[in-house]
């Protein structure tokens, strides 16, 4: 048996991961979530697994998180605050749930001499870059967004521990991803408010941006190939498809699929808020190179994404 | 007047810049430091001047900092745990004393309607880099150290800061600094070593170590040039001197200036600790085109140390 834990584990990504783990029943997995934004019903089926266990806890709890640890093998840490937006409310969000939570995680994992993680970034660490399609190995970003900061905070701690306690990380640099029990972005949002009023849409910016997004699924195929087959101390990897959209497309397909003709509402600005990054494109050579492609295009994603929350109304009501 | 905070106030690079800033007497200086490592001494004729006011306060407590940042024009935020040596023993120091500090600092200058930071970051940031002399866009770079890594995550939190409140920031990433008051580094440890057995000097590592040194009056000259003359949102600059020297070298200086001649002992490694660089050297060609040159050479700012050093051996006795 070979015993994971996966943080954030009733999440959008989270808990499709622990889905796909539990498919070979030599896997165990210890899933951990506080449940700020996971959902139970996420796991409704994978509770009556045997090989799983679900921890409620929060990770900011270090002396649960290493008792939680014992006998791991390997880490998938996904669990975030995964709000790219600025605010000036919560100033320590990204702080707290994101780089504290993450050097926790590591120091649980050092405790219990476990040597392997997982992490999901994103791609909003290469800040507004110059260049696009972005690898890897971009020239050093600046960061826009308080998001940002902690995920590159993250990559630092991750990077810092297997060099002093030779371990091996693994990190995805993601796009936005989009699937099945995605309810977070800006899907959620365009159909959450073509709900309540399907004759207008209110947009954040002018509608140009250039996005790139990923089905979770074909998320999950890369992090499992990258696992199996990249055996450096440091694994670093862009996840996305190799095209972009823009914003404007992505509610063209939003609105046939859901058969609606909102008067479409722009501002004049080129970002949608404060730290919107208006051209985010991954350059995934890395990934591919490995034998991994993904299965859905952006529109087939986007497609998907629709139709699952149509069936899941109930992730509006929930919604914190 | 123009009112400056001064972060670390009481330690080496610190109560350096305050004695520079109040040369000007239309300075006004709040100097904070909780004197985990600064020193008292430092600050005996700063103290005597009207233009200087001193907190010893700790920077964790966010609440003070909000109240002590008041009516200030721009902070210096100097302080920090500087100990690049990789130590299980205190995982969370960095995490604390430099990511979560500067955090507070940049929150009590939002809430202050502060504009402008000069922050002190570090060489090391760019971790085994292999383009050398390394400038500041350097590729993506990858931590091999928590102070790395906690340097990285400061500047991300400052250039987010700045992006989402309009705020300047001044980044300067310095190779070892050199020269009155050092209290910290390899001198240090060697001319101490050597108080107690001028004989024989073990030394970390096999003693071929490139590193790059800064004498600390020239790195305050190069911070208030690119103050003067840098404009962006985000000022990002190497500072180092135009050379490097081996371990080797600077021993050599060393028990010259101190006339012993110590039997050398090395490891055999090619660095002295985890997460130790062998190789650091910084292109700095973006602030000498600013009109900047150091006035000392890497051996002049190591003997200057070590005169300093003759002079105050206090220094060895109180330190923590």
């Amino acid at each position: 048996m070979i015993k994971y834990i996966v943080t954030g584990c009733a999440g959008f990504i989270g808990s499709n991961l622990v889905d796909r783990l539990l498919e070979n029943p030599a896997n165990e997995v210890v899933g951990i979530d506080n449940f700020s934004t996971g959902h139970h019903k996420f796991l409704e089926n994978t509770k009556k697994s045997n090989n799983f266990r679900l921890y409620e806890n929060d990770l900011l709890n270090l002396k649960e998180l290493k008792y939680i640890f014992k006998d791991v093998d390997l880490v998938f840490h996904l669990s975030a605050n995964a709000d790219v937006r600025f605010g000036v409310k919560n100033l320590r969000k990204d702080l707290e749930q994101n780089t504290i939570v993450t050097q926790n995680v590591l120091e649980a994992m050092q405790y219990n001499n476990i040597k392997k993680i997982i992490f999901s970034s994103t791609g909003s660490i290469y800040g507004e870059t110059e260049l696009i399609p972005t690898p890897e190995n971009a020239p050093f970003p600046i960061q826009t967004s308080l998001y940002g900061a902690s995920k590159i905070a993250c990559e630092g701690l991750i990077s810092a521990f297997c060099e002093g306690f030779d371990m091996q990380g693994y990190i995805f640099r993601y796009v936005s991803i989009l699937g099945e029990r995605y309810t977070h972005g800006h899907v959620f949002d365009f159909y959450k408010k073509l709900k309540n009023d399907k004759k207008k849409l209110e947009v954040l910016g002018n509608g140009k941006q250039r996005k790139s997004y990923l089905y979770v699924q074909d998320c999950i195929d890369a992090m499992f190939l990258a696992l199996n087959k990249s055996k450096q101390k440091i694994n670093i990897f862009n996840l996305g498809t190799n095209e972009y959209c823009e914003v404007r497309d992505s509610i063209k397909w939003i609105c046939d699929e859901l058969d609606v003709n909102p008067e479409l509402r722009f501002s004049e600005e080129d970002r949608g808020w404060i730290g919107d990054n208006p051209f985010i494109f991954l350059d995934t050579k890395k990934i591919t190179n490995l034998g991994w492609k993904p299965k859905l295009s952006i529109k087939e994603g986007v497609i998907r994404t629709i139709k699952y929350l149509k069936q899941n109304e109930w992730v509006f009501g929930v919604r914190k």
